[in-house]
């Protein structure tokens, strides 16, 4: 019985995504999905992103967490639109919450949603919610060994950020192995070293970001 | 539709961990459910715990994954027996997965299991193996926030092991804050502060086991 009920969650998740990314088409609006185990660095990622982005690129945040409005509060502080949803118990976003999200949200002009998705490195991977790419975020004090331990996400996912590279020196964690354990499953995936912390790497992230919200942009008239 | 099948799935898994439970105390085993994020150092700590208490209590590793079975290789290097579960995608241990790992092993005189569950601070939270405790690990570099987003698993467990205080120096980790927003939840929570890198703070930790073993011994007779 688990199965068809799953398929049928699962279905119903699909049709509500794919509204959702004709919605974000329609509008020119480039949406990441951010996925991390909890701790990993997604709010500070987004805070700096806000702050370095925001200025040039009309962005807007959808937040997700279990409980509490504390990440919506810290991005808000750099001046972005947030959205906080709290999923009550649930362990990831799906696409009628990023729905209801949307609708919340003045998307006026916008140009680029972050989403953050629950602090989860599994179930995530498996509901799309209508965004353009998963985004993978992975900090070198959770060991090397990542990829292989939870392949599904490295899988889905357009780009791994490599957080907390200020860390290294006092962690055991083998960085080529790292990123070779998420290659061999992904060679498609663009990666990217930071520091969320001391901002090290990061401008690499927003380039790519801007090439990504360009690429999005309807076509000009006749062009 | 969805909630009277997770109810079905629940019951069902709350039937089995009975089970396992009766099983581990008609032979006077105390086990535990060890429950993290990914790379919070559960496997460290359990390659610590069986390197200092093997050679005093015979005990066994059940080791849950989604992929590959680095960690139970990782605590067989150690000298216990382990057995290694993968989920193949699901995102915690359950009931039957774990009769299934007792079911391996070979218990006799066993006092002591430990059972490490998928990284995942949410999702295992809600299911019940039969083991006596769950005990939560978080890591310093996770931040203080954790409790108030991830409030179940923290309520559920008998103990918090805070792990990783040796980066405390190079992470914005409010300690106290932390353990203050465990207490807030669970009042009961027994806090330990430890890092698994350089042993640093692991007696404790050793002495309740100890404790929590001795008191799940049988009866002797006539006592």
């Amino acid at each position: 019985m688990e199965i068809p009920v799953n398929k049928s969650i699962l279905a119903a998740n699909e049709d509500i995504a794919a509204a959702n990314r004709h919605f974000l088409h329609q509008r020119g609006i480039y949406a990441v999905n951010l996925i991390s185990s909890p701790g990993a660095g997604k709010t500070t990622l987004l805070e700096r992103t806000v702050a370095t982005l925001g200025p040039e690129i009309p962005l807007a945040v959808i937040e997700g967490d279990i409980e509490t409005s504390l990440d919506a509060d810290r991005v808000r502080r750099h001046g972005a639109p947030a959205v906080q949803i709290n999923t009550a118990g649930n362990c990831h976003l799906d696409a009628r919450m990023v729905r209801e999200g949307l609708a919340q949200l003045d998307l006026d002009g916008v140009k680029l949603v972050l989403i953050e998705n629950v602090g989860n490195l599994i179930c995530p991977a498996g509901f799309d919610l209508g965004e353009h790419e998963k985004v993978v975020l992975v900090s070198v004090t959770e060991g090397e060994d990542k990829p292989p331990k939870y392949p599904h996400i490295f899988l889905e996912s357009a780009a791994m950020i490599i957080n907390k590279i200020d860390l290294l020196p006092y962690c055991d964690c083998d960085l080529a192995k790292l990123k070779e354990g998420a290659l061999r499953i992904n060679p498609r995936l663009r990666v990217f070293e930071v520091s969320c912390r001391t901002g090290e790497g990061l401008e690499k992230w927003y380039a790519w970001l801007r090439q990504q919200v360009a690429q999005s942009e309807p076509a000009e008239a006749g062009g």
